[in-house]
């Protein structure tokens, strides 16, 4: 089944290259044909590593493997698989990591245990990792400061388009660069989406304290997002930082020397939170949901995810609908404190619903313009506290279904 | 939008008359044109209730009603309308609750206190009730003892089929019957699928011994049922007893006389909500999910409802795709106790994957046909415990966006 790319695609910035990172990426025909499906970055000595994984309790080998390697806060390569997720692939799943991460931490002439692994695609086939293994060495060879697209495109499983995002921060007066790659929400063949990003930094950070940053940082973003409610077996998010820059030393809890760097790290992980969700499997619009007005933060984000993950709301906002009363329905849903008395819904700016009824005589004009448009706002106020939040998720069409409910191939 | 009858659907089984109950339904012309939208069942003087409602914190004027009328646990009369479910309408909505109970109350004789009421269709409209109130009389003066399929239809939105069951049962040694009729998860053009279920005994039994069996049964049956993973603000089941037939004196407690009564009413109440999920919005497949090995019987019922709501396993049964690589992604973000490398999972009595892994060279064959049958069955064991729990649902699939993602007409 071919897949049109998402009529929400985004183009790919411009890449500039990271001091002490070198990618590219090599076809060793795990899966695809005619594609490039290993994806390898070598890193500086030095390079320190931060990582978030899967919630799930049947996570994938690499997942295992990186939460291993991970407390040594130490990075020299990065080498990542599309087409077989090697998950629920019992000891030949542990072995595969180990003889892959071997391969690569002799080319690179380090410890394995500074070896970060990835996979996505099928579920419960073994990895055949001697493919791997076969074709590092000319993809090691052939690294360059300017693979970041090679590496984008790499990841990707059936991605409508590929996903990058870079920004620059300052640290102590010196500026530092921040560069990620994404993938996920597009379909693999017989399983879920999964995602996975990769953010790179020329700053000289501890793991510790990059550790901190990241996971409050993916918190707001990659965690306030949804396109089906379903948890991959794989999802991961790795930090590294060269520590190639020249600024002022960052202690092991960072602190207030970051702040920018916190910004610029929390930016890049939205945009690529947010094109994850733009290439949603059969995505036609973006949603954007604020809930305001929630006893806490916690309770305002579960409201929030409630209505991003309800397949009325998702279906109605593909139907260009503004149906407030499925809103209302899945803020009953979610178990969290509400009074139906005091809820209030806005959809493009406008409030339908106030205070427990529908606002008598609102002008319907501008919402059915704003739900014909690519991108859908969604404000919800609870009328009880001053907990707020976000939450972006997409529309649930029939290209999802297409997507998913074909058979394996 | 013209909706076939599910593909899933059963025929209407014989429904003899119950001592001390008279249904009939009339066209109050709420929302529907040419069909029945009002119904009402008077039962005689004597006759205990019990309810369960909606979990949700924006629950329908008539599920507020219910509530508060229920802890003196006797009724009169019950009055049901479809196409407008009087939910988010503020004071007015209250206004009508009181105004339909009393015209009700009116004519049977009694305290408006022993009229239960119960809306379904659109939400944040406010109820005609003058429509209601203007065809109660005559409606009321109709009642007959043999209306009962004329009630099943009566409360239909859009479902694709009316739907009811009865059974009896011996409680010391006499006969009772107890029959119960159920809508749901049909679409109500901008609206949430709503489920209602009402169910009748000639039993004699005190209203908080009956409360107490029925919560247990609506666990066991439409709380392990899932269409869409979207709580209506409407849920209510009520369950009223006569008490015309002649059997031994049943205490408050209740108690081992009501064994039989309790089997009876919890095979009523499995059978009308595997009905309602028979005709879950679009759907082409009944889907059994059995639980074993959990740490406790609550942990088996949240990993069974984890598979029951995930799009991914919904859309691959749709595909016919035994896709157990799904299932354990499901079981994985269940958030329960789990051990990647103890899970198995079987589809159509088919071990697939043992242990962590797939089981090698097991016979497709077989699961392959059990795909295509009407009836989907999948078993999971997560090998860790005693707990057992199962779940219902249908598949995802196109209907359920066509249902779901048309304007409001």
């Amino acid at each position: 089944m071919a897949i049109a790319v998402s009529p929400l695609a985004v183009p790919l910035p411009e890449l500039p290259p990271l001091a002490g990172v070198r990618l590219g990426a090599a076809a060793a025909g795990i899966r695809y044909k005619n594609r490039t499906d290993l994806v390898m970055a070598e890193m500086d000595a030095g390079t320190t590593a931060a990582g978030v994984f899967t919630s799930s309790k049947c996570p994938g080998a690499p997942v295992d493997w990186c939460r291993a390697v991970l407390p040594a806060g130490k990075a020299r390569a990065l080498v990542v698989n599309a087409g077989n997720a090697n998950v629920f692939t019992g000891r030949a799943g542990l072995e595969a990591t180990k003889a892959t991460a071997g391969a690569a931490a002799d080319l690179v002439g380090c410890s394995p245990k500074q070896i970060f692994l990835a996979s996505t695609g099928v579920i419960g086939e073994v990895l055949p990792h001697e493919k791997l293994t076969t074709a590092l060495p000319a993809l090691h060879a052939a690294l360059r400061e300017d693979g970041w697209e090679e590496a984008a495109r790499g990841i990707m499983t059936t991605d409508t388009f590929p996903k990058a995002s870079t920004r620059t921060a300052e640290i102590g007066g010196a500026e530092v660069r921040i560069t990620g790659i994404a993938k996920g929400s597009g379909m693999i063949a017989p399983d879920m989406a999964t995602m996975l990003c990769f953010i790179f930094t020329d700053a000289k950070i501890p793991a510790t304290a990059m550790q901190q940053r990241l996971a409050k940082g993916v918190d707001a973003s990659f965690n306030c997002t949804t396109v089906d409610s379903d948890t991959s077996t794989s999802d991961t998010v790795l930090l590294f930082a060269t520590g190639k820059a020249r600024h002022p030393r960052v202690s092991a809890e960072g602190g207030a020397v970051l702040k920018d760097f916190a910004r610029a790290l929390n930016e890049v992980l939205l945009d690529l939170a947010l094109q994850v969700i733009r290439d949603g499997e059969g995505a036609g619009k973006l949603v954007r949901i604020d809930v305001s007005g929630a006893v806490s933060a916690k309770s305002a984000k579960r409201v929030a995810m409630s209505i991003a993950n309800s397949p009325l709301v998702k279906t109605a906002i593909a139907g260009e609908d503004a149906n407030w009363g499925r809103i209302v329905m899945a803020v009953g849903k979610a178990g969290e404190p509400a009074d139906r008395d005091r809820v209030s819904v806005a959809v493009g700016g406008v409030w339908m619903a106030r205070d427990g009824g529908v606002v008598p005589g609102y002008d319907e004009a501008p919402v059915v313009a704003h739900m014909k448009g690519r991108e859908v706002e969604i404000a919800v106020d609870l009328g009880l506290g001053r907990g707020r939040a976000t939450a972006w998720t997409c529309d649930l069409t029939h290209g999802y279904i297409d997507i998913n409910g074909s058979y394996r191939s």
